[in-house]
């Protein structure tokens, strides 16, 4: 598997968030507090489970955009902790939805809620997470910054629409695709980025140019996400490898695959992802034809179109170590294996 | 089943939505006008899968509390509409997710959305509604009512989740049981009512009036409904006898009849409620006792007394049209049997 190769030479070269995470670290352990105090609940099931993949924590990515972002644009005041906070209670909702939406049984390593308690609860308690995010941009009291995050949650629950109905079709094409992950990965960074500048009061090209980084970003992040599902590196991130493949989840390595592939190949396909008659083996040739057809590298190229508007977005603002630590979030999205 | 006759006569006599639907019915054509058009995507199955459950449609009981709470406290514009929209969309979110938590097969008389797409998409549109529902209301601008919906919302959540971790527990007492109907039904009659005063900008005595007059109405109608579930006239509610029953759900009339039972019954409580062994005849034994020990009737009776104190909360309010309307639906609710 070629391609995990050279993604791990990429990782050891560079793209981590050291920077982020430095420039990010006081604001992010007060974030933490106020998350754990926010999903407290007297129903005892709520914050255990809500703990538990809360805890299970990821890396804090969106939470941490909204910080720098912010902080980039020279906010000083404490607001934009809560909104972080609200950011991350959202994509854990849906992450609890997504589980049950999935049947995942893993989570970042760790049993996925759904698993443990049953779908039911994973259910409502993202309903509560989501409930509460609302309450906490409530109290914050910024109409605009409720407009952006309902607006991206709608979007959202939109893209994951979409990709129930995509899912185990393999005519959906590149375009289909995008958009999908437009919706259900990137609209959240792209709000992630963009309320950073409204809390800080800035003006709207400065909020769009943000909201700009953030969509490609997340574009970006996604595609790496879904070439990390078919590279063994899976297995350090905790995650199965092939479950996208299991599921019959059309991604863009699968997409690049499939039309550059001839008959036998689309049969190929189409048995294991249309029909899901999988069996012993079918992984090995999925990945197989993936790196045959150069899919899994062309996808990672996807990506660095996306990471390079990113990049450019973030031009009209001033030099700053928040500044740099944002741009080289790219990289580690596009370069991570670990 | 004699309490089902009583309910039968009763309902002859009074209690029926008539005023309510009366005075509201323009307003309501507008809301619903407004309903099919945001809940409108160019993902298809969205516009579907809602279409399905909200042209089921029901009562459009909370909506027509708005409009009518609105309407009393003098409200004479056209926001209340867009208001009762947002109620409508939590409500419809929340059956989606309920259906997914409990299963169900049927709602109001047709198949259930997860029954004919799936829990998935059953998840990921309730998602879709609950988003809209903030983005409406941040449309309509009022910090006061998303506060109010945004509690309502995350009480409602924690209200599911209790429910929950009680459900198949013989030992629930009747103080747990209404906490746990005062949070997932009773709240959101309550907020439905409250945000009629605050868009009609009246004090905050009347709000509070409200509130009381939702939430003791929406305690009598869960209690009711409670009831309904082991009465054949839930045939013609499209329902089928029994849901609770077949889930182990442990609700007033099962509090009242494993209270006032003997060692024997207690016995036959716990292994079909606890264990979920049901066979045959269950069903009639369990209708039998509640019937042996007056649990039914006793459960509407403890329904008169919530609707004593919602009637009670309304003396502030000269009397009009629309307060005479409100007032009636608490016999409707205590004494609909269609």
């Amino acid at each position: 598997m070629g391609v995990v190769v050279n993604l791990e030479e990429r990782a050891d070269r560079k793209g981590d968030l050291g920077q982020l995470a430095t420039l990010t670290a006081d604001d992010l352990r007060d974030v933490n507090d106020l998350i754990v105090r926010a999903m407290d609940s007297p129903v005892a099931l709520i914050p255990q489970l809500a703990g538990h993949i809360v805890a299970a924590g990821g890396k804090r990515l969106r939470p941490m955009l909204t910080l720098a972002s912010a902080r980039m644009c020279g906010y000083e005041g404490n607001r934009h902790k809560g909104l972080s906070a609200c950011v991350e209670f959202i994509h854990t909702a849906t992450l609890l939805h997504d589980d049950v939406v999935d049947e995942s049984e893993l989570r970042r390593g760790l049993a996925s809620a759904n698993a443990v308690w049953g779908n039911q609860a994973s259910v409502l308690v993202g309903d509560f997470l989501f409930s509460r995010a609302f309450e906490l941009m409530v109290a914050d009291g910024s109409l605009t910054i409720l407009e952006v995050l309902s607006h991206a949650s709608k979007v959202i629950a939109e893209g994951e629409v979409m990709q129930l109905t995509t899912s185990n079709d393999t005519s959906t094409g590149e375009t289909a695709y995008l958009e999908v992950i437009r919706a259900k990965t990137a609209q959240l960074f792209s709000a992630a980025c963009r309320i950073g500048a409204v809390v800080a009061d800035r003006p709207k090209v400065e909020e769009d140019a943000l909201e700009t980084f953030g969509m490609n970003l997340g574009i970006a992040f996604q595609l790496i996400d879904d070439v990390l599902d078919f590279s063994a590196k899976q297995a350090n991130l905790g995650k199965t490898v092939g479950d996208d493949f299991r599921e019959g989840k059309i991604t863009l390595p699968i997409i690049l695959a499939f039309r550059r592939g001839d008959d036998d190949e689309r049969v190929f396909w189409r048995r294991t992802l249309e029909d899901l008659d999988q069996g012993g083996g079918d992984l090995d040739r999925a990945i197989g034809l993936l790196e045959k057809h150069g899919a899994l590298d062309d996808t990672v190229e996807r990506a660095r179109h996306y990471g390079a508007i990113a990049r450019d977005a973030m031009g009209i603002f001033d030099d700053s170590p928040h500044k740099q630590a944002l741009v080289d979030v790219i990289d580690f999205c596009i370069e991570r294996a670990y």
